[in-house]
């Protein structure tokens, strides 16, 4: 097995061959001076099984056409298996026709990375697991909450003496509950999801745990992906009013969009903690993902 | 028969549909706020053929993403049949793999955009027509050669009096030479193509027509492309040094990436003229390709 960094790995690459002491290359890569990507494999990859890591953050559809070129190139090259590791997957939130007219975008790009020549896919906490069924092949996703959890346990929890009954998980939604399930879960700790509801004196719309009450609470807000910062940052502020002691962010992806970690710190969001399935100001706590990919990927390879 | 304008159709859309006296409508477009494209179709499109126009200059895989998006919705939501029109077909240049272990982009895209959903294609003046073989549904590629040729007799040379036999038409390399032969049997002058040498006085690369003398001529350089302007710099700096009164730059497809402009102002080059299948400076005489494409739709649909 040969594992690829493309050029959008952000190192995931490197640590997921290192984690399953395989050979690593970094593909080259440059831009042309009009813009268009180029590639190349320096080494042979025929009969191999290739692992190809390649996030998609932004500039999304550069990195995706970046992704659609190395893998149907592994493939006429010869590859024997290719496996696309997409840690962060660009468009998952299109995953519906919300109005008509509309394209199911995930269902195009899973499609044509399928076309490409990949066999499998493995993404980490795909914004609806249920997407994955557009991907042909085998698909994998790696839910993000347990290696997120056993960090702030281990990392946070521990150092500043935090204690189980001290913490409250909130999803910012009900859909999103499984997620604060999860993570609770391996905190030992109650959960919650935000309901919306409007001041009764400002008419403003806030938002408040559906039944916990959050005074002098440790709240964890954990969520998929933070991209403006506007759903975490209602959030932190109205729990905050309601009394609690700290806010946490926690996401599988921190993209932050625009002035997204100036919103979350005026919000009085003490820690964002994020994975690097993407690169992140160094503000970010970041969680490794690496083990938990190379893991996925001894039972696909 | 819908024509649909993508974003990046730089109104030639609109203009197509006209020629055809058929629908036209402007899809729906806006960036999400972490740059992720979206599109939509306000109309219903179901049962129709769908005509699709969308250019796909810088930025380049954000415009085939639309593309790609667009040409999967129009089958999703009922289409008859879908034609692409991709009046400047990005990653034509990477047809083969000058390298071991390079993609050959242009495959890539062409296959994703069958995979779409694409039944046909047309674009204009393709780098290499042989490409083509890589689309597995109907394709036509329209030579740009006659319009421009066509524009540059009835426009240029009548209003300033130039004479066939004052003009000649050069191809920057022998490759290119159909272009020449193409455009010159139109405007009845004659043709050639240019060799490079070494000057054995400076050493320096430069390149002269292989057979013909350009002193006191109006020379025209035709290609499919300007993109840096480097090729057609060269060309005019050396063709004035060898006499030629005055030069031309015409082209399908001006890109004049970075300073390509000041360059070929530089190099003496007096008018570039170009197709309008891209946005082009003020500076660029266009020549509007709308009547060409229509004519080829009334064949495929």
């Amino acid at each position: 097995m040969i594992v690829i960094g493309g050029p959008a790995s952000n190192n995931l690459g490197e640590l997921i061959a290192k984690a399953l002491n395989a050979e690593y290359v970094r593909i080259v890569h440059k831009l042309f001076p009009d813009g268009e990507s180029y590639v190349r494999y320096p080494i042979s990859i025929s009969g191999e099984d290739v692992v190809i890591v390649q996030s998609t953050y932004y500039p999304q559809d550069k990195h995706l056409m970046e992704l659609f070129l190395m893998v149907e190139a592994a493939k006429d090259l010869g590859a024997k298996r290719v496996v696309s590791v997409v840690p962060y997957l660009a468009y998952t939130r299109q995953d519906k026709r919300f109005l008509e007219g509309e394209p199911i975008s995930i269902k195009t790009v899973l499609r044509l990375l399928w076309h490409c020549g990949s066999d499998a896919l493995i993404t980490v906490e795909i914004h609806k697991e249920d997407s994955l069924k557009f991907f042909p092949g085998k698909a994998v996703n790696i839910h993000a909450m347990k290696p997120l959890a056993n960090y702030f346990k281990s990392k946070v929890m521990e150092s500043e003496g935090i204690e189980p009954s001290d913490v409250v998980v909130l999803a910012p939604d009900k859909g999103a509950l499984n997620r604060a399930i999860e993570f609770s879960s391996i905190v030992g700790c109650e959960h919650d999801y935000l309901e919306k509801f409007r001041d009764r004196i400002t008419g403003e719309v806030k938002v408040k745990p559906k039944s916990l009450n959050v005074r002098d609470k440790i709240v964890v807000i954990v969520d998929d992906i933070i991209s403006t910062g506007g759903t975490v940052a209602l959030a932190s502020n109205n729990v905050r009013e309601q009394g609690a002691r700290k806010v946490y962010a926690i996401c599988a992806h921190a993209l932050l969009v625009g002035n997204a970690l100036n919103k979350l710190k005026k919000a009085g969001v003490s820690s964002i903690i994020a994975l690097n399935t993407l690169p992140t100001p160094e503000e970010v706590e970041v969680v490794d993902a690496s083990n938990d990919i190379a893991q996925a990927l001894t039972t696909l390879v």
